[in-house]
């Protein structure tokens, strides 16, 4: 149970949402969009918005540069610590980038003017960002606001740090937790980048996929072609790419590039039980998206797909005439865009070197190809076994009034293998987003009353971790 | 050999070729590209040059309106008949419009600013349409204007018929062949838009492949995923479309749709025979394109492939993310265009009905997919034994010193089949573009060695014809 004082900070927090709400709503209209260059100025402004708002609350914080864009570095030293009482020290670590808005003309609202429309469950936020990461970077700048109202602070002490490259892969973090390994100390990193289990239904990520992300460039011949003139003779490297790309997988879903499962240790059968147990509802995740058959290696249930199981998609794919109508032409150049989510015991360097071998062994004489790699990471498991693990799961059993699932990730957030190996913190992934939150997608939206119980949850687990 | 007058018919061309030569980059300025409806104000201009032309030689010359593109039709009397003596009537055929330029980066000038430059064979004129085919075009205009300015006109009853969709599959030219059958009766077509066999070496095109053109709209879900969240559960439709369009040709080359190869003939030992006896350079024709290894079937020649038997070429492929950088989605749509040229046995509506089945038979229960189709042509062979071959052949001698080669076409060329089946018109297909013309590509170019010449047997042709 939360003690007195925990309490009147939620009292704090509720009375607060119409600012909670209208705060994201300002932030959201920076279209903070990392992977446009036309957009760098935006990533500042979202950046410089944060440190505004932390150091009104008592935080040091400090815009810090790199190569790309900068990234929100902010402490709070927490109460007076009593002596002989150590206080813990989070990192609360989030990003203030959006994925590209595109395709805009499927947007029932623009992507950087956030709407409030109401929903089945509720009234909810569309924006681009709107929960993948502003809204949930809210929900701990809302706790934060009402610790600092009622307590003067948060009663442990804080490190936040928000970058602005997680939609492209992070580049410049590296160097930066590097470098500032001293002033990111702390004893657990708190990322909320997940998802809910169901409405209604907390959830805990133990798991996170890793990714390659490639783009694949093929060339064969010097120009293009008439199609009459050169078929039946040249070779068409629209037609190779897709004969390559359609041996990517064989008819059980299991993906054909070379060492691809190497090392991935096969579940325990009390894992499998533990995932049986959920009562994970394919059919409903998938209907809510037009589909009814699932995809991935047959005879594997869908948590195991999902969350214990590497991928092989194409995420795009052009080459040769695309406008109205017909040009008969054999193209002299095709591309993909080709990631693959991992799992434990996958090394994303030889992925990377497997996907090269793919395509090359299946490349005739005079066609030609690179391999752009523009991400690599790791896959993540938290220990079961963690004391950070059992707060989180109090305040969410307590917030939700029931118990939380402890769920995979689909999903990569490759920063938590760069906090593990360079900070060596683990990551304590407690995420309010719902599967039908559109992420990536148009009309990407964040439910108010997730918003507001992430808050209410983050303040809970503040007190409890600060003995408050 | 040709008569005293055809020689001064001859003479007088030669002193006009800088005329010639003005007047087709005067054509070729015009952006005639009727795949793009911002052209459509430039292909009117490139026809209304044309009739205005043709009308300075006497010749009754109209634009006959379409729901397309205007077509021009334009007729001679030709000399006054002797009694008892009948003229000959051919009508030229050609057309005005012309493929769109892009990829407009790769062009060493502008494609619609005609650019003389000196190549290994001489002076040549690049720009889009200098060989396709409005060079070809002037290779009768010259030998027009020539008879006209030596004997008032030319020696026989002539009917220009030049159009402007043959680019995007002449969507608007059978309703007017119909309605027009009277305008346009004539004794034997002319078409000028194929090759010859080697510089210097001229080529007569005794058949042609046919063609139909598709594009496949494929989708799968209502909406983009975010591929962690969804990834190993949900289907991936640009994985589906690369699977589906891997399948296409089997390892020996041969085309997997349903029917494909039904009624078409096996050639005769004497055709393989006289194709062999060719002596075709597939080595050199690849090579000048930057490859070494030929596609097709196996175990056949280069001129059975390119010329008797047909094909699946991919023209374009796209969906998902093709922007830079990443985006880790996975589409719902995905799309791609794909043509077959065609050889006599093979009926366009069935093969169109194959290309059908053969995707909606690999569809799982969610995809969905459109088939457009935007153009369906039959092949067409010209009687091997037709005086019109005949006279070409000995005028093309009397020309260039050697024989001319009787090759097949590899393109198509769909009005022909039109012509036969509605005005009952064979053709004689007497071209003198090269394979090296880049046609369809950036840099299209055509050799003013071959325009001269051109032109000269057609001066040629048309005296011979006319008894002249």
């Amino acid at each position: 149970m939360p003690n007195d004082l925990t309490v009147r900070v939620l009292d704090a927090l509720d009375s607060a949402r119409a600012d909670t709400e209208a705060s994201l709503i300002e932030w959201l209209r920076i279209p903070s969009v990392s992977a446009q260059p036309a957009h760098a100025a935006d990533c500042r402004h979202a950046a410089e918005w944060l440190v505004r708002e932390l150091a009104a609350l008592g935080f040091e914080a400090r815009l810090r540069e790199t190569a790309g864009h900068p990234v929100v570095i902010a402490s709070h030293p927490g109460p007076q610590a009593s002596p002989g009482k150590e206080v813990p020290h989070v990192l609360i670590y989030g990003h203030y980038d959006v994925q590209p808005p595109e395709p805009l003309e499927l947007w029932n609202s623009p992507p950087f003017e956030p709407t409030l429309t109401e929903g089945p469950r509720g009234p909810r936020i569309t924006a681009r960002g709107a929960v993948d990461d502003k809204g949930q970077v809210m929900t701990w700048l809302a706790a934060l606001r009402a610790w600092h109202k009622v307590a003067g602070g948060p009663p442990v002490r804080v490190t936040v740090l928000v970058e602005g490259e997680e939609e492209i892969g992070s580049p410049s973090l590296d160097p930066v937790l590097e470098a500032e390994k001293a002033a990111l100390s702390a004893d657990v990193a708190l990322i909320s980048d997940t998802n809910m289990w169901a409405p209604g239904v907390p959830a805990l990520t133990v798991s996170l996929r890793g990714m390659v992300y490639t783009q694949i460039d093929l060339r064969l011949g010097d120009r293009d072609l008439h199609s009459g003139l050169f078929g039946g003779s040249a070779l068409n490297v629209l037609n190779l790419l897709t004969k390559i790309l359609g041996e990517l997988k064989d008819e059980n879903g299991r993906v054909r590039i070379p060492g691809f499962y190497d090392n991935i240790p096969e579940p325990t059968a009390e894992q499998r039980a533990a995932w049986d147990a959920l009562g994970f509802d394919e059919a409903a995740f998938l209907g809510n998206q037009g589909m009814s058959t699932p995809g991935g290696e047959k005879g594997r249930s869908a948590p195991e797909r999902l969350w214990a199981r590497p991928t092989a998609d194409i995420n795009g794919i052009w080459g040769g005439y695309m406008g109205e109508g017909t040009k008969t032409v054999i193209a002299c150049e095709g591309h993909a865009k080709l990631s693959c989510r991992l799992v434990p015991g996958q090394d994303p360097a030889k992925i990377v070197e497997g996907i090269r071998q793919f395509v090359q062994s299946r490349l005739p004489p005079d066609a030609s190809f690179t391999l752009q790699v523009f991400g690599e990471a790791p896959a993540v498991a938290v220990p079961p076994d963690s004391p950070w693990l059992a707060a989180a799961e109090a305040v969410l059993a307590e917030e939700f009034g029931r118990p939380a699932v402890r769920a995979g990730g689909g999903g990569s957030i490759p920063v938590a293998s760069s906090l593990k190996s360079i900070l060596g913190l683990d990551c304590l992934m407690m995420g309010f987003g719902l599967d039908d939150d559109q992420v990536h997608s148009p009309n990407e939206k964040f439910e108010l009353s997730c918003l507001h119980s992430g808050a209410r949850s983050h303040v809970r687990l503040l007190g409890r971790l600060g003995g408050r």
